[in-house]
């Protein structure tokens, strides 16, 4: 028989906090501290599983788990001495949802449930206090309404407002027994008249009702929502913790509170905190009263006049520090730490590691290894990745008032603000006349690469998490919202629609590359201040990992910004985005008008002075770490001219007719070019441009090395899809590297490898492994053949995937394990089968997001490579993979 | 030690014919043969494996090789008696290539090698002819010039003419030995001062030249182009057959003939073939005297007034007659057979399975099985199946004189000859007025349908074998070919111009689509006759496969003609097709221009009664067997209107401005539309496009089964990536099937499933079978994605592919087994062990493509789904598959 039910209490505990899965956060944590003998009040935890049976079983709870719950509640019962329903003694319970991760008030929870017509006289006769009893009672309904009946409560809650109107009170602590009795009745009326539904006096009706009910809230649209957006399964479910009520509202020496062992916001090791006497939870958070203090460090402006429980209640305020530290070393995190105080009697409801900034988290972290709470690998486990991001970007003012005029895909980090325009040129215009612009584009495309350059960031109405805007900004850090699907642009007026608002170029937006938010006007941004302890971390990170760290750049600032991030190479130089420089774009198109080969030579030896420079500045940085450089990979026509004006002059150049030029350019359309005339395919068609890209790093490693610094190229074929393109395009680099030795009388070090970015060069990588030394992942394109997905036209549909559950994940930002890893899996164990030596790498957008991160390194990759403001990133997820793998 | 080298005489022979792969064809024979006790002059072969070796050796023949031949070579002197170079009784050989398969004429061959200024002088002696002495060494030179040092020989051989002009003789044999004799100095001094060669003297110098220019011949433009176009690996590389040779040319009692022991045209039993006294086997070919019949029978207009073999030496004729006789019953088939007479002797220089016509070979191969030489199933195994679609396709006239213009793919065989059109509404009207037109296009899209159905063949200037064109026409039947890149078209000055020529609308144009050969003007056709030997054969074909063989048809017209082929069920009905009937177009525009779900259901209600009709028409016509119907698969895009005049009509229709139109259009485009929003993408967005395909299925379905007919629907989904697309659009699938019986009370047999042809889908197939009832494989968009590779696009780099046989056969024409085969066999393993009823088959291009089908009966599939007119094709190939791996 499956154990659906988990008791806890002092007397009997039957999990603990290694069960999150099982029983949710929260059940796992009040296990936990019933162990440590904390005083939390008794009670009992329905499983995940029970959850997921619920809906297996068509949303009803099985008799099996009903039974099981009869038999828990009956020890709780035993504990307490109080009966569930008992008009002289009545037990009462809260209902409170609990999933394996943290989801802050997305789904429901029902206190006081056990509150009847009866029950309630009984509460009021026991504890003395009517007041108390009715209140509780009303509270119960009025949350049972909208919990479990699906009932709008506003109208219940605008009944005690004219109440109180009606008594002349303010607060609702001024209302009477008599006057919350006849609350209750009129909400029970309401219930009635207005909505059709009976109230249940059956306390069992209620628990079976509210199980259902937050059983049922998994899957409501927030929580749905909320899961999609943290990449969290939507098959998980969630536990119910059903735990005996204490009321902080049973009079003057009761109350609730919240407390944080550590400042959350900057790391500080101070406890503070704050409590509401006479008062439940809900209280402390609807504002209704200024919660006072817990102690000294805990005042501010608004509570400095108030008592502080430490004042008011030394030996509760004494107990609460001592099960704080007990916690904070048995949990070894800061916690934030939720209590009850009971008639004097203090017991702790909840305790999770507290949310905290990233600073916050850092140096929490280094407090705790410095207090020998932690070791560093344990600390290492504590961060998420994935935030250190935020530490290295701008941000907006979070004191100034802002209006979301659109939300697109967070593609890349940081707050950008300034002038729209919507063209590359002018972007560049006016940046060079110190003009803060965004560059505004339907998608960009790598003609913008200047005007990318020149914007305080980019802003694009489709594309997805990989699109050209997305990496593009990435590798060079700039802040980048992409695929706002709200944005209408024309070109042709220069003007941005969105929500019914009209911008003109040079009118002001902003936005925040991190949350995707797009405001109107503009709103000042705060440069990036990174920690004093952000370098200590990194440090234990890098001891910890056994995957290099590689950057994808293009140039020599971005290497250097890279380096500065403790990159340890270059896993990706794009040579395509060298082409579109003005000073080289004309040979370029010259080189593809080229009807001879001949005349492609001529064209290519005016581009080989530029790659050689381009070659020579990254060796340079770079110092001796591995460089690898892709050879041209767009299909030709990427590089053609669209405006007239470039036309017009490509023609003149050439001597021939405009029209030879547009005709050509038709000649080049391809249907689906992602799957065209690209990659390696040049190479075998046009050889001569991938020996004059030879050329360039062999000339350009012989000219460095002759200064006496280490150069390590890596030469790398894109697009193989299979063995024999490769061993015929290493054949011609090979004799092309020979022939510059011999001219320049310099030995030049270097590999010659592939990218792997087409199932089919996975698939044989036994075979293509003879020829290449290395292999590099590029999981952006072989996402896109896997899936048969392109990422440039998915955003139509990939939102609705998500939505569906379909996607649990957009598989552009986080590799998809199943099947592209497969593929790399497949790949890696073929490959090193006959080449124990292969490198392995991956170049494509994953190579910076943990999770993917902690896949390359299970797979037995030898090094991940990312945009440079990705590397920290990196370095913290492999040394985690590390860790969690080890 | 590697043996390089097999000896061949009646006293020692170390090769068989079935060391084909090894030895060559040739050189397997000549094995063959001398086991049997055949007349064959001794020699040795030296192996393929060896002119691999040469190659590796950078186009040297190793020590180990030349020991090997010293001593092969040295067994032939002790049996002949003979010495290499002796002055006094000189040993000449001939030097043969020889591959696995015959590749006749492609590579080269040496005779009388061993010929010099001292052997020549010892010939004339021990012959007692000086004349047939002078002429063979002058044969010699000649040829060796030719195939071993590279010299066009034109200028030899107007020596000789200019000699014989001299001498005032027409005939080379009017020349007497001291002519040759100043003819070899002539040479000889020739090829001193005009190509600077000595002619060498040495005969194993000679030896090695000729057998090293054998080996590189291999690899010459017209044996790889040959190799190309049948598909054969350049890998396999060729053997040298080095031969003793016996002299047809020795004087009047000496000759050389060829015959067959049946008819090659029509495949009767016949012996037959002619003779040449006092000549060597070039001279029947030159034709430069008229062969004589070696019989009665081989009498024709030319030479009936010759003397036969048989009249003349009937010894050897009844020699011949028993070898011939032994010959067939030995190979089981009709041979193709050289033989020398020297000196009265007869010797045996060739077998092989001679060339046929496929009528001639359906007859001999019935025959032989009626003969008790062939049992049924080894008949099977000697039919190609691919020329099977020959007999089911018109031909040109061969007797009417034809001039190529231009070459382009066979895309679908049949000879078409009509007035060009440009445009499918004019080819439709032209039609319909009875005029035959060919469809000249660029390319064609489904728009094109009604054209291309009105036409007698369809030429387009881009795509491959799997372009649009290609597989629609293959589908019609209809003759096409595609990607003829010679072809220039002005769609707007409705002109075509190639080779120099221009055609305007209207003017006569003839192609085969079984060669790709396009012809100027009218060249008649003849319809084709299906044999009376067919029948029978396709029911040995049926009795011994294990594949089943269905079709793809997507009207109750083809699906009648695939019947009648013998297809077993429809293996893929594609719906969109019918999508493009004037009638229904505007229904369609009008759903995709639908804003709300509303709207768009408006639309579909339109088009539900016209998809009924369909289906009803399909089930009739297949009256039980499986129909298979894949639900909506291109993107919307594809339906919308191009013409202004057609936008202007959606435009009035829609209440709209055209600009809205245009606009629309704009939104929808895709940069990789074949990686687009299409397939199950479609279904998953817009749930109600399936679901009304589904119901006119169902409905379909309900009310032909009423009728008392028998109908099996199978409902596929195309272009899933994840099981989770399947499950949601089976469910919606499922609930509306359950309506219908409903409402129709009728029980509806279906099955649902799924087209695999994406990676990922084959991938995860473990897990997607757990929803689906068959998978069906889409080897054409597996192949696009797992390569890469856009087959729309490739036809700009795919001929280069194969030409450096990167490819060594177009992986869209038959399946790529290594890469795509991977997957397909994983997804049946993965799918089978979940679900061990799973039904695999597929449904591509592939599926009518022999060695494809030979895969899928090896990877397991239950059938394979082709055009109709390749479903013959398919169930020989399937016999033979099964034949060949069982």
């Amino acid at each position: 028989m499956t154990k659906w039910v988990y008791s806890f209490s002092a007397s009997k505990t039957e999990g603990s906090k290694d069960q999150k899965n099982l029983l949710g956060g929260k059940g796992a944590n009040l296990a936990e501290m019933s162990s440590l003998g904390l005083p939390v009040p008794p009670g009992f935890t329905v499983s995940t599983e029970a959850c997921l049976d619920y809906y297996k079983q068509d949303k009803s709870i099985s008799t099996e788990i009903r039974n099981q719950v009869y038999a828990a509640l009956a020890e709780v019962e035993n504990i307490t001495g109080k009966k569930f329903g008992d008009p002289k003694n009545p037990l009462l319970f809260s209902v409170r949802s609990g999933a394996r991760v943290s989801m802050p008030g997305m789904m429901d929870t029902v206190l006081n449930l056990g509150m009847n017509d009866e029950t309630v006289k009984g509460l009021a006769k026991i504890t003395d206090n009517p007041r108390f009893a009715w209140d509780s009672y009303r509270r119960f309904i009025q949350m049972f309404s909208n919990v479990v009946l699906g009932i709008n409560t506003s109208i219940l809650e605008s009944q005690l407002e004219d109440l109180k109107e009606a008594r002349g009170v303010h607060e609702d602590t001024e209302l009477d027994a008599e006057d919350l009795a006849e609350l209750v009745d009129v909400y029970k009326q309401i219930l009635g008249e207005e909505f059709g539904k009976s109230f249940p006096q059956d306390p069992y009706e209620q628990l079976w009702s509210a199980v259902g009910a937050v059983f049922g809230s998994w899957n409501n649209p927030r929580a749905f929502k909320y899961r999609q957006m943290n990449g969290y399964s939507h098959d998980w479910g969630t536990a119910v913790n059903v735990q005996s009520m204490v009321f902080g509202n049973a009079g003057d020496t009761s109350g609730t509170g919240v407390c944080f062992t550590r400042d959350p916001s900057n790391g500080e090791k101070i406890f503070f905190g704050e409590y509401l006497m006479n008062a439940q939870g809900e209280d402390v958070v609807a504002g209704i009263r200024t919660p006072a203090p817990i102690n000294e460090v805990s005042k501010n402006e608004s509570n400095r006049n108030l008592k502080t429980l430490e004042e008011t209640s030394k030996s509760v305020y004494d107990e609460l520090v001592s099960i704080y530290q007990k916690l904070e070393q048995h949990y070894k995190d800061m916690q934030d730490i939720e209590f009850t105080i009971e008639d004097g009697k203090l017991f702790i409801l909840q305790t999770r590691n507290g949310k905290r900034t990233i600073n916050a988290a850092l140096k929490i972290a280094i407090d705790l290894v410095a207090e020998g709470i932690l070791t560093e690998k344990e600390a290492l486990m504590k961060i998420n990745p994935g935030e250190l991001d935020r530490l290295l970007h701008p941000r907006l003012d979070p004191a100034v008032k802002k209006t979301i005029l659109a939300t697109g895909l967070p593609a890349s980090p940081g707050a950008a603000c300034g002038k729209i325009v919507f063209d590359s040129e002018v972007a560049q215009d006016w940046a060079a006349n110190g003009t803060k612009v965004i560059l505004v584009r339907q998608e960009t495309s790598p003609e913008d690469i200047g005007g990318m350059n020149a914007s305080e960031g980019i802003l694009t109405a489709r594309g997805g998490m990989t699109s050209h805007a997305a990496v593009v900004a990435r590798g060079m850090g700039k802040p980048c919202v992409a695929g706002c699907t709200a944005l209408e642009i024309s070109y042709k007026h220069k003007v941005l629609r969105v929500s019914g608002k009209e911008f003109q170029e040079g009118d002001f937006l902003t936005f925040d590359g991190g949350t995707g938010e797009v405001y109107e006007g503009e709103i000042p941004t705060i440069d990036a201040k990174i920690s004093d302890h952000f370098a200590t971390f990194m440090k234990w990170a890098d001891e910890n990992r056994s995957l290099r760290i590689r950057t994808n750049a293009d140039n020599p600032q971005d290497a250097q910004v890279a380096l500065s991030f403790g990159a340890e190479g270059i896993g990706l130089c794009r040579t395509e985005h060298m082409f579109f420089d003005p000073a080289r774009i004309l040979a370029v198109r010259e080189m593809i008008f080229a009807i001879t080969e001949e005349d492609r030579k001529k064209a290519l030896d005016k581009l080989l002075p530029y790659q050689r420079e381009d070659f020579i500045g990254l060796f340079k940085v770079m110092d001796g770490r591995p460089v690898n450089i892709r050879l041209l990979d767009p299909p030709l026509h990427e590089f053609l001219p669209h405006k007239e004006s470039e036309m017009q002059e490509l023609a003149d150049v050439l001597g021939v007719d405009v029209k030879i030029i547009e005709q050509r350019q038709e000649s080049l359309h391809e249907f689906n070019p992602m799957l065209g005339h690209r990659g390696c395919r040049l190479g075998v068609t046009y050889p001569e441009i991938y020996n004059m890209q030879v050329r360039a790093i062999a000339e350009a490693a012989a000219e460095v090395g002759k200064s006496g610094t280490a150069v390590m190229p890596e030469i790398m074929i894109p697009l193989i899809s299979d063995e024999k393109e490769l061993a015929i395009l290493k054949d011609h680099a090979l004799s092309i590297l020979a022939e510059v030795e011999s001219t320049t009388n310099q030995k030049i070090k270097f590999k010659i490898g592939t990218m792997l970015e087409l199932p089919r060069a996975c698939i044989t990588a036994d075979k293509v492994a003879h020829t290449a030394e290395f292999f590099s992942f590029g999981t952006n394109d072989l996402t896109q053949t896997t899936y048969g997905l392109s990422r440039d036209d998915s955003g139509k549909f990939l939102p609705q995937y998500e939505a569906k559950g379909i996607f649990p994940v957009d598989p552009f930002v986080s590799i998809d394990q199943e099947g592209v890893g497969f593929l790399v899996e497949h790949a890696v164990k073929a490959g090193r089968s006959v080449n124990s030596e292969l490198s392995c790498g991956i170049c494509g957008e994953h190579g910076g997001e943990p999770e993917s991160i902690d896949f390359c390194h299970r797979a037995g990759l030898n090094y991940v490579s990312c945009s440079p403001y990705r590397v920290p990133v990196a370095r913290l997820a492999a040394a985690q993979a590390n860790l969690r793998n080890s």
